[in-house]
């Protein structure tokens, strides 16, 4: 586990999908925000990574701990676009917004991915209320540790549970 | 999940094992402490409670949060006594502190488990370091909703991790 | 489960991915055959239907019981398309041969799929070595139950194992 | 995994629980038997060899497999006696017939254990309609060669699933 306090970089987005309008950082200082980064046809993100994202969504209101997807792919672009994202979210019933990373002109990684320094896929990147990066990792984490990481956010009595 | 900040009533121990000095609430000030009410034999505190404590011990300094387990029989009296649970602590390895709550002489329940008001087992009892309670649990509850709990009394930069 | 001991219709691919060579069941008579019906898409077959289909590929040799998948495509087509189907045998790191059911021209249901009348994916049918479906399943089953209806087609001595 | 073919041993029992009769593996001819050697104290016992022996029970008429406990305590004897037996296998809502192995007057290993050479706990005893010894396996065992194992003493027409 990585743990930094340098400003979130923005997202760079080719495409939002389960919502009407694309999210930005800067909008959304003032809650807690978790990025999930992961490519549809990675294993440790399907067993892992995004049914831990789900529980997040599941357990915090949208105004305390907003749960981003980020779809960073860098191999196999062909199959993993667009269209088969969008069958991928509904056959897996992901109901939180997912951003398409926007692929680079100049090699595989793609920019949002690039400017965070990711290292693959499942990443996550906890984003403080005050749009600062309080926690990276790469591959899985567990429940206890990434809990612990929300909760620090939320010293005192800022939670409603 | 039942969310108070009443002071933490004292420990009432008859026997200690895995410690070789009886262990003192107001002496842990400054720390938080994890309370695992059990009983041996109760497959509920050996599927899910005891691993929970387990985790949450691997996972902390104990200077940081303090795992205690309490052994508080209300039933089968005769068979879950002091050198039962001792077997079973060897058998299961579990290397925290355990107290043996203290019989009552009017009744089934124990004296601390009855202080506490908890109503059976598995329960988690998360005392901050001012010594406030801050959760008290019945029943399974996430690691992730147990992290949060953790990690809202140390907002801030307290952790080590 | 359903247990029928009607002849297995041939298998009707239109590409083999995973072996040099064309699979005939005429072929493999003498051996267990277990056909594994999934869409690399399904989040049942990637859970459950894959995982339990390697675990019987490790469990015997290929000359006691085959297992082979069959890509039974019956709903986007396009996005689980063979080059798709060819990334995810490859980060999934799925060994056994496995076929392309041959699309319809008069309907999303494959010529496999509809030959032996599959409800949906995952699917599991176990041929016996006389080239008999001994098993037909739609959804989860057991492994002590898949068990059992393997070791039948091996009454007496023949298993190596 | 052993497999042998040897006549299986008369059990030794001093007590029955969960049964009103006495079982004797004579008179359960011409049904399988599954023995689960277990002790209550046995961490590997209750999380896996239980669990398992309780999935067999429920998925076979007891006419065509049997599953019986038997109790082989080998150490902690004072703690694993018969009261704390029956208090076990009522919080963990045992259902099946468990034999208690008959002490030895010179030795820790029960009668049982020791006739049938077994090497500790878990351990599984497949006995067939005949009587004879089909598996014994010690530690774990998957639930597939399990099933691999019992379909086999039905191959044919035997089983009523």
């Amino acid at each position: 586990m990585q743990v930094v306090a340098s400003r979130a970089p923005p997202l760079s987005v080719s495409q939002w999908l389960n919502t009407t309008e694309a999210l930005d950082l800067v909008a959304l200082r003032g809650r807690a925000v978790l990025l999930h980064a992961f490519q549809m046809l990675c294993p440790g993100c399907v067993a892992h990574g995004i049914p831990q994202a789900l529980r997040v969504y599941q357990s915090f209101p949208a105004d305390e701990v907003m749960v981003i997807g980020l779809h960073t792919v860098f191999e196999h672009h062909d199959v993993m676009n667009a269209e088969a994202l969008r069958v991928f979210l509904s056959e897996y019933r992901i109901p939180f917004p997912v951003g398409i990373d926007q692929a680079a002109t100049d090699g595989p990684v793609p920019l949002t991915m690039r400017a965070y320094g990711l290292r693959g896929t499942p990443s996550f990147v906890l984003i403080d209320p005050d749009g600062c990066i309080r926690l990276q990792h790469f591959g899985q984490i567990d429940d206890l540790l990434l809990g612990v990481a929300i909760g620090r956010l939320y010293g005192g009595d800022r939670f409603s549970q």
